[in-house]
């Protein structure tokens, strides 16, 4: 695989031409994690942490006025197509919700390319969600205006891979000389290969602790490996989480499992309960993606190191930050 | 059953500290019809009046400029969803429609706490449906910004209840000294429950007319005798149309009956058509929670006593009032 | 039939009184083609166009600011949602999107007129999508507030139209003197039908090449043969491609045909590809009302004369201008 080098869109009729400076991200997609650099990743955080800082002052604010946002979910995620409509509402923007594609134009038998030029003629820039890989590549190659993936099956979801990293940042000031540790799916979750994507880009140790069957693939494994990350696998958690600062749980799904006996005899190693958290650092921070379906006991939901529910908020920001970037305004 | 207290929310970091004064109502959770005294009553339907009263004036105004009603119905209701959206935008506020819940996270077997959770970072405020009893009082009992009810199954659905009593103060100028007829399903009906239950802290004088098989369940009518409430009841609407200031009409389904000879027997009994009207006082209004099947004849919708169309502009405002006393700026 | 006659709504309790000035389609509904006249349509294609020009001047402005669009689609246009969406939106107003009606009360049996005199309590206007024919006129004898017919199966979808005709006259200046061909299916083709009633308000000449079981229907050939407009049919495009100004592209369904042998005989003769562009006018101008599914080769999408993209965007300029006069602010 090349390179990947993001296309640029210079031309973007709706804005003065005025808004063109300011923004290193002015005009371009937002595909994948590996068109940041560390200090790409600066830049955003930045952004990301006044757009906090102005969310808990004043809520709302007008600074992308007048722009629309076209939502388009091939695949249901209440989560994210949420998320990013209050991102837009927060900085005065709108949103045109398109959640039913199925039903539609595309059932139809229409092109994704023909439906992201159709897009572009109402909106200013495109939130996509698509169950395929290469989804949004393929639509930023022909779309005139800027693209964010919002997840193309089990390919890219970089926004997720942002907020995970911002999260951090923001719980525990910095990075460099973190151990995090990474539990459950490591197989098939596709945060987890993102977020030790951009965590290659700093100076951390990474536990994977799986089942067997459920462990980190190979490419990441080797891909940090030539950057010199040190990481090491366990299938317990036991003799890594006292020296844990961030721990990333992710669900374990019995569908996994072609032996239910397997699965039972795992599946209790992998829940995160108030037993657990009573052997963690106390400035370790627990993060999921969410949904989760008992992978955290709720008893350790109010155990201030329980950022999940806070990392969906730090998601807000970071969405926020991405629109006001590529849209010339931050 | 203990009284039932609902829950307070003393901080929303959205809103500036000196909006929380002037509202009884501020970050307070609207759950049930129970929560409210004469005095509540009096106060939001002078909110209301006033919302009613700037709608026709200007049509919309920004006092909710920049807070974020997040809408999740868990099952489809366009009538109270496009109620609360439009007051909610009336208000120069933003919404988040979360409409196919069925197909996102929650298939995915996230808890109700959850998705709450999630969404609270994102909005200001949520406005639940949801088909079990008690639904959105878990949601409050997680929740850290306001949860207003717009449904939870057979249980209550109180913004209907408050737009019902609204109505009937805007039409009739009080309620104390009305005779209110309540006819058709009066045994299922969540709607006459709750406003039986609003009424009774009134002096009103109530009639139930329905057939046998579908009567107000004695735990209403006890409850209302308790408070010296006058009740009466009848299988025939005839006896007591001539002296009704109010005539609240509601469905009856063929499916409630085992017998359905029993069923085409009593269910002309309960239409009204202008021959009903016809008997009726000149300052009467007819009300329906619609949709109605037949229930009313349509001849009847040009009557100035049909109430039931402007029943539902007087929901808006009521909403309206509810959302703006809940925020903190009314 | 009777000359249409379109419903004036003459009050609107949301407009201020000196609104009303200024615009001819003040409180009036947008059902059929048929409402207009030459004149009508210069004055609309006026306003489109300087839509146009203050969309891509500021993107969006805030001339219906405080007005709200109920949005009901009974089926799924995602095209035309997203665009009625995008004009109230650019022009600063609000949505209520609904979307899943056959879920909701619909299911329960309520009527169009019921359903859309509840919605008229929330909105300032209704754009309606629905599969009968009928159903906008219908809904705009009981509503007091305008009705824009968004298209009712096979009857009609006049804006569609509209944004064809407006098309035309923004790429190539003028109307009259064109050659307009129509190629595909000319039988069921809606839009074909509404574009050739309003181009015979012009002095034109049209082409209609289709497969012998798809051609243009009589009463339309009929109709436009009274006006004296010089009409031609083939099943060919040879012979008329070289005269032609604009190529009106439809999809021919391979479900049209009871034989599929014949549909594959005649099938590639309706394909527009590079050699077909070549032998074309240099001024000629393709279009397509979208989804297409292979009726126009993607290797014509760079051609400058490939019109099917703006056309996408000319439509928003459409309903801009027709939302604007509609509520009186044009």
């Amino acid at each position: 695989m090349a390179t990947y080098i993001p296309p640029t869109h210079t031309e973007n009729p709706y804005l003065p031409f005025g808004d063109q400076r300011g923004s290193p991200f002015y005009g371009r997609d937002i595909l994948s994690v590996k068109q940041f650099d560390r200090k790409d990743l600066e830049y955003i955080f930045g952004v990301a942490h006044e757009m906090r800082e102005m969310v808990q002052r004043v809520g709302t604010f007008d600074l992308l006025k007048g722009k629309i946002l076209a939502s388009l979910f091939y695949e249901p995620s209440t989560r994210t197509s949420s998320s990013f409509t209050s991102a837009m509402e927060r900085l005065g923007g709108s949103v045109i919700p398109i959640n039913e594609v199925r039903y539609s134009s595309v059932s139809k038998g229409e092109s994704l390319p023909d439906t992201v030029r159709t897009l572009e003629c109402y909106a200013d820039i495109i939130v996509l969600r698509h169950p395929e890989v290469g989804a949004s590549a393929l639509a930023a190659q022909f779309a005139r205006k800027p693209i964010i993936n919002a997840g193309d099956g089990i390919g890219e979801h970089p926004t997720q891979a942002l907020l995970d990293l911002f999260t951090i940042v923001e719980e525990l000031g910095e990075v460099d000389g973190l151990v995090v540790t990474m539990l459950g799916d490591l197989k098939y979750g596709r945060t987890v290969h993102s977020l030790a994507r951009l965590l290659s880009l700093y100076n951390v140790r990474l536990n994977y602790v799986s089942p067997a069957i459920l462990r980190m693939p190979e490419d990441i494994f080797s891909e940090l490996d030539e950057k010199s990350i040190q990481q090491a696998e366990s299938d317990k958690l036991d003799g890594v989480l006292v020296e844990t600062d961030v721990l990333y749980v992710t669900r374990v799904q019995r569908e996994r499992f072609a032996d239910q006996a397997e699965y039972e005899s795992v599946k209790d190693a992998y829940v995160i309960g108030a037993d657990t958290m009573s052997q963690a650092k106390e400035r370790m921070i627990v993060m999921h993606p969410l949904p989760r379906v008992g992978e955290i006991s709720m008893e350790v939901d109010d155990d201030p190191r329980a950022a999940y529910f806070r990392q969906m908020e730090y998601g807000l920001y970071v969405r926020m930050a991405l629109l006001a970037m590529v849209l010339g305004k931050a």
